[in-house]
């Protein structure tokens, strides 16, 4: 039984509150013909403050793409081991227990991926196999969870690393002035994840169904165009009305599973903004107070990317309200626009589970070298 | 079982041969005090010819980092689907019957990936799982054939698509000189390459084991620098050097799975170059002949990073002479230094097979939406 344990979240030092970020959009954009829309916008998000990796003076500047993925390079190997750390300790395994690493990031860009330096400074084993996933943005942090939960299908002993490392601030981009863009300078926060999925034991989400969907004809509404200057953020004014489509995927995931997708007892659910939230509320009938998790994140770190769901995942730990086989949905929404979900419940170790899947020992993941 | 059906593979149409090659060395670097070092080592390689994706002309400007980008975008989808159609129709599948899709690509950069794109396009179903990687460069053939085959171990009756697009004259840099990027210059080609992993029937390699390995304290001897001019390939000149300690991982996954790495039927090996080809030949104590199929990719299309191995295993099947059981390994190699191998056995469809490892039906992957 794969059991998805508790994540460790990290976020920098440097605080921008809300009231600054709406100053300075003032400042930047006086003559910003939809500044009045923007500001609105931007406090509509209920982000309170966030989080990033420089003071706001160097924040604004653009250094160019390569000083940028020198800083995403330094700065990763800065701030995740210690984030990974947490995630062993706080599911009582070490490095030489994992098997796979899954490593999604979409705010810079390194081959090879942080995993083959985090396999080499950390002590995984060599024979850890590295996922590093790039371009699922903000669905990326679900879709980690999806395929660490399919890998400990596959090898029921095995255990799975989860880390998403997003400095969005990096991808700020002083030239683009789109309304979606000034939006979206409000929005974003950094932050480091790291969570253990173990295959065996362990306190948490013991998952049970995974899916993915992706809503017809979407490509285009979330997307980066790459350039010279790096990775240029587009946000389609459609996308917040997204849940509308999306919903009935959810619905339909928890049917399979004779589950009733209205009806759990915890959501962890990707917190892109305030109406992704107070839609899916709306269209799956739970009261929103069922997202208090998600809502937080927001609030308190702004978007941040593909580590949202993780983050909102502590949360639900750190409140300690969930009782033995609370059944649950986690969900991860990102370009395509692609849905990345899945269903579990909440798991105490060493408590023996009152429902027990139909699952044979395959056989044990190889470790070679 | 799940089989790794016969890969489909598409070069594009603008050839340059070795000597052609080696003129426009002479000329282009004629001043370079390397000249000699460099243009013995490309002679070396074996390659004869390669394919590009445009005339050489055009291949040699750099016309920045968003237009290749943009060519990147246009040709993969102008390319992509065609190859595709081909591996469904060899693995006698269409497009509904796919569950992920692995899309590999280290030389362009898309979010989202094409994987959405495809989705759309070609009539896969909405909740086909989508896995883009683009930092495990050429090791990425192996990669996703591995995670394919943890895929259809986890959901027995899943079908797989792998799509390696690797355009690497997108990557070409007018401005590095090092002796190693002069030998990437006249090693590196452009192709396509797609198969299909069926879980239940399907004629190919019926996959048994895999497993990867992370040469320590490599992780900067294959690398990008990634800069405003887009993606700068790194070359270490030890690489070359690295089936050393590589060959023993290779044993070592042959021998947990009661094999000798050393007397096995067919071998399918990322063609990183010659001296790859020729001391894993020595390490592993097989003759020559036994890379065949990589020596012809190699030979006639250049490397084509993650695509070579898909290639070489379309040459297997090709030959034809392969028996029902036979037994065989494949690897690819990239950056980290990583190899992604696994062991299989050719099977014929509607054979029973003479050993049906331990599984167990687990359960069907969710289909949601």
């Amino acid at each position: 039984m794969a059991t998805l344990c508790r994540p460790a979240v990290s976020v920098p030092e440097h605080v921008i509150t809300m009231e600054q970020t709406l100053d300075l959009a003032r400042t930047i954009h006086a003559d910003h013909p939809q500044l009045q829309l923007a500001l609105r916008l931007m406090e509509n998000t209920g982000v309170r403050k966030r989080h990033l990796l420089r003071p706001i003076e160097e924040t604004l500047r653009h250094d160019g793409f390569e000083i940028r993925n020198q800083i995403y390079e330094a700065e990763s190997k800065a701030r995740v081991p210690a984030v990974i750390e947490q995630a062993l300790k706080d599911a009582e395994l070490r490095p030489a227990d994992i098997d796979v690493i899954i490593y999604v990031s979409c705010t810079g860009f390194m081959m090879p991926s942080l995993t083959a330096w985090l396999i080499n400074t950390m002590g995984f084993r060599g024979d850890t196999r590295q996922v590093p996933i790039a371009q699922l943005g903000c669905a990326a942090g679900g879709a980690a969870i999806n395929r660490a939960h399919d890998f400990c299908t596959a090898y029921p002993e095995a255990n799975a690393l989860i880390v998403a490392c997003e400095f969005c601030s990096l991808c700020y981009q002083p030239t683009d002035l789109g309304v979606g863009n000034l939006l979206s300078n409000g929005l974003f926060g950094d932050g480091v994840a790291a969570a253990v999925m173990r295959g065996r034991g362990g306190t948490g989400v013991s998952l049970e169904r995974n899916g993915s969907y992706l809503v017809p004809e979407t490509e285009e509404w979330i997307a980066y165009d790459v350039r010279a200057t790096g990775f240029h953020f587009k946000l389609d004014k459609r996308v917040p009305g997204t849940m509308e489509p999306l919903a009935p995927a959810l619905k339909e995931l928890a049917k399979q599973h004779g589950w009733d997708a209205s009806d759990l007892d915890f959501y962890i659910i990707h917190a892109g903004g305030p109406r992704i939230l107070d839609d899916l509320s709306k269209y799956l009938g739970v009261p929103p107070e069922a997202f208090r998790f998600s809502r937080a994140t927001l609030t308190e770190y702004g978007n941040i990317a593909s580590a949202v769901v993780l983050d909102a995942l502590r949360r639900l730990f750190d409140e300690g309200s969930t009782h033995h086989t609370a059944r649950g949905l986690l969900a991860g929404f990102g370009p395509g626009i692609t849905a990345e979900m899945s269903l579990g419940r909440w798991s105490v170790a060493d408590r023996v589970p009152d429902h027990v899947p139909d699952r044979a020992l395959v056989e044990e993941p190889t470790r070679a070298g």
